[in-house]
């Protein structure tokens, strides 16, 4: 069986679980803290980083969530989600990436260094500042989300897609760290409750990150 | 025609341009800094980043070198670069993010930072603790790379592959500023020149960014 080697609080690794909830692969989860730096995570990523796919019994060792997601999109026929044209697909990665990467550098990536490394790794008190200046770069991709909802059904286009998957894996975690407004942002907020009520998104709802106890709405699934 | 958006020393624009090249697709160039902020760039992509794909004619504009490269995989027969079986992609996939993320975080974005922008926009000196930083951080990634040229064929396994011209961009960059000391990565270095006198590399090493001119050996195809 797979072991996914995460944190609970991995966007990376959250964007890989929904993927594998939403074709039913079955994995164990295997805790680890890239902060660290544990030999044997160095041994399976040379890049140090979660998530990892690990199969002990093939002795395989996937990284990169992206990499990763396109070994399952081509390996597991069911529920297709880098699907359509060429064009499609384009569009679909353009938006993981977006995620993935500005998203992750303005908003995911800050928000888990001031409210959840700072809290549990450093024992210092987050830097208001810089919780700020998030809160602005957030508002700023909610209206983008809002726009995507408006003009499409999913974000990407006609079907769901990893784009939603990823973009939602991101929302979670800003919003287990209780760091999301949404008061100007329905579509965006309507388009993640959906998201928020697939089967899917459960196990992660349930998970916890030690010494770190999520807002009480987090795991609701009421507007 | 495809027109491709980007500024000589982008890193991403050039895996692609090698892509292109390897693949044999026309285009022609757009000259593109993102630090400038067009309005046509953030109108192209979003992110608001080089490289974009346009075709102004069919009104497609793509962005995110790994969804284009992706893209134009699937769509243009001759030369595959993401090729073999599912877990040969997975490798292929991990590399291409290991030097696009980690390589360019560690090495090609701060030598950016110091010996371009520093020179040609804020007009300022680089910083020498930082260049000594990055000069470790490479020795560390020329290890590596040394280590796959040891025991694989291309860097990714049996057969030339976008991992190959992922690490080819981005040392060209770096060697461009003239910040590559190989002492000790013959390896790699052995390697590197194989890659440069690929026909595909030919337009790169030729073209020159404004103000600042390459140290005379960049283009030289003698060890
Ligand atoms: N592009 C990578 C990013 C992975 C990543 O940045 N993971 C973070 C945890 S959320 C990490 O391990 N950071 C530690 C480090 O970069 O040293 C992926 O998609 O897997
Ligand atoms: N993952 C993106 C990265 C693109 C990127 O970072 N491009 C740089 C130029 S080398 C840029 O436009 N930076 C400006 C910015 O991020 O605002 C890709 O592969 O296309």
């Amino acid at each position: 069986m797979w072991q996914l080697h995460q944190f609970p609080l991995c966007p990376f690794s959250r964007k890989l679980r929904l993927l594998m909830g939403e074709k039913n692969v079955a994995y164990e989860l295997v805790r680890e803290y890239p902060w660290e730096g544990r030999d044997e995570l160095w041994h399976l990523n040379p890049a140090g980083r979660t998530p990892v796919l690990h199969d002990p019994a093939r002795q395989v060792a996937l990284s990169d969530s992206q990499a990763i997601c396109e070994f399952l999109e081509e390996t597991v026929d069911r529920t297709p989600l880098i699907s359509g044209s060429a064009l499609q697909r384009a569009e679909i990665r353009r938006l993981v990436s977006l995620f993935d990467e500005n998203f992750y550098h303005d908003v995911t990536e800050p928000a888990l260094h001031e409210k959840m490394k700072k809290r549990i790794v450093l024992r210092q008190s987050p830097d208001g500042q810089v919780l700020r200046q998030l809160g602005r770069m957030l508002h700023g991709h909610l209206d983008y989300i809002d726009w995507l909802v408006d003009t499409r059904q999913w974000l990407a286009g006609p079907t769901l897609s990893l784009a939603d998957l990823t973009c939602a894996a991101h929302l979670s975690v800003v919003d287990y760290l209780g760091a999301i407004d949404w008061k100007g942002h329905e579509q965006a907020q309507g388009w993640y409750m959906v998201m928020k009520s697939r089967p899917s998104f459960r196990p992660l709802l349930s998970e916890k990150m030690d010494g770190l106890p999520p807002p009480r709405e987090y795991a609701s699934l009421d507007l």
